[in-house]
């Protein structure tokens, strides 16, 4: 119905829809890949920095399992440490390989050597220039609105402009795009699709939490907030220039600028950690970005994808 | 030749190009304003906080000169002070008012009883629902990309889709877009036009100087910054949420973070004052949007709008 969407990233992995779901470590996994996939776009599992072997490969079946293409998403700062994941990742042979935060280009070889398409993700103009230099096969142009970890830099907007003046790679847009609208925004200018995160993260694919969900849908475009307090008070070592864009709660009220006196303080450690195991949102981070003002209901993964489709054909359509 | 780029904004208005000039003060004058509207868009003459009367009068009739409508834009909070102000834009009978920062409804209300068309920036979607609710004509959406001042709040991508579920105005974006990709891509979200700024601050028409566009064409979209410290530096009493981005520079570097000190610096006022006299743009500021980085050119601003709109043209119609 919407094979008008037809890009070069549709082309190359032989998708309906111009969408890949971001591999949101935590709540990307293997149903929530497949579910994405199943929509017609490309489900991506996310891997964090403490995510096992056995954990990628027990997502990747179940992402198996829906029949369609998949790829997984690692972030090259923990993977030094964490060598069983690239080794894992190899064997689920997923359709797409994307690295993110951190020395990417030495993974990016790997995998590519080994066989693999693999995006990478930039934040500046610079980085995806030096991105496409190398001969990666995907751009994934993360503007700063987006959710979770990321630069703290430029609009989706003004960086989507200057990234698909610099690269001819195929670019996908991220930060901040949640119905066919913004879908529809990005595919005019020039992207080859969208890079998809918030707008499932009130779908039960999602590996979240009802009440995670509740959360998700009540809040506003306004009240996310990005910074390094989670972090800093897990003592999870990412590179200081990756911050994460969360919802605001009363826990990163209290220490946004206090960081220095959260690292060492192991009071506020044990509460975030029990907050996490309770569900208690008002401590405990859930990441999304601004885009969150727009998830408004509850909707499988698979729907809202059709439905991205969908809607930006129509959207595109009105200037013929 | 771009006609089919037709929307409510330019029936509403008569013009070629869905695009108008961001009214930024001290750099849109009469003559940029014309400039924009000789290229089919709407080019806004921009009056600041000491901004006379007799200039705005002396800035409109050079822009009424060009033979084309245009509009002006006026500061909300400064207007109490300065109701002249009001009575010189009444008098010089603009197309089209646009109002910002601060207590917008009771002017709008004014101008549109003396028989004005009335715009009214939002840079959230509850501002956006109550101007609509209020009557106004033209919605601006007002990403935290954009240059000069706005609330530092929601990136425009993610802002546009939500303002245009919210409300049934005509509503423009702004704040990054500087080039064809960036207006095809928010016609092709459902917006009415764009509202473009920094992509005229390197144009002969613009009322800045040679050094100060040579800087524009230098600066990258990673190096402006958003803050309060020019204001502050020069006693100017915006209301406090109002920061402005500019071009990052060394009084910025130096001064950001330290807005108390800085507030009873005279040295430091001294300093800006001098600056600017002398045009040293590492102390004195340029404002400009993250869109700074696609300004690669000194161009008019007839061709510029001109080329908006007929690569938006391309753009759209490559999906037809």
């Amino acid at each position: 119905m919407w094979r008008m969407l037809s890009t070069s990233f549709t082309e190359m992995f032989g998708l309906d829809v111009p969408v890949a779901g971001a591999p949101m470590a935590g709540v990307s996994g293997g149903r929530l890949a497949a579910a994405v996939s199943a929509g017609g776009g490309l489900g991506m599992i996310g891997v964090g920095n403490t995510t096992t072997a056995q954990a990628i490969r027990a997502e990747a079946e179940v992402a198996r399992h829906g029949g369609d293409p998949f790829g997984i998403g690692l972030m090259a700062w923990a993977l030094p440490a964490n060598p069983a994941q690239f080794d894992a990742t190899l064997e689920a042979s997923p359709t797409l390989v994307s690295l993110s935060f951190g020395d990417l280009m030495p993974w990016a070889l790997r995998f590519r050597e080994a066989g693999f398409r693999v995006a990478m993700q930039a934040g500046h103009v610079e980085e995806a220039r030096a991105a496409a230099d190398q001969g990666v096969d995907v751009i994934v142009a993360r503007g700063r609105e987006g959710g979770g970890h990321g630069l703290d830099a430029v609009g989706t907007l003004p960086l989507l402009q200057g990234v698909l003046d610099a690269v001819r790679v195929p670019v996908l847009a991220a930060g901040g795009i949640v119905t066919a609208r913004g879908l529809a925004a990005v595919l005019a200018a020039g992207a080859a699709g969208a890079w998809v995160g918030t707008a499932f993260l009130a779908s039960p694919e999602a590996a979240n939490t009802a009440a995670a969900r509740a959360r998700i849908l009540a809040t506003t475009e306004t009240e996310t907030s990005y910074g390094r307090v989670f972090d800093v008070a897990q003592r999870i070592p990412w590179p200081p220039e990756y911050g994460g864009r969360a919802l605001t709660n009363e826990f990163s009220r209290r220490w946004s600028g206090r960081e220095d006196e959260l690292a060492g303080d192991q009071d506020a450690q044990a509460e975030l950690a029990a907050a996490r195991k309770a569900g208690d949102y008002d401590t405990a981070y859930l990441y999304a970005g601004q885009g969150v003002g727009l998830v408004t209901e509850e909707r499988s993964a698979s729907e809202i994808v059709a439905g991205l489709g969908a809607g930006a054909e129509r959207l595109l359509q009105a200037w013929a």
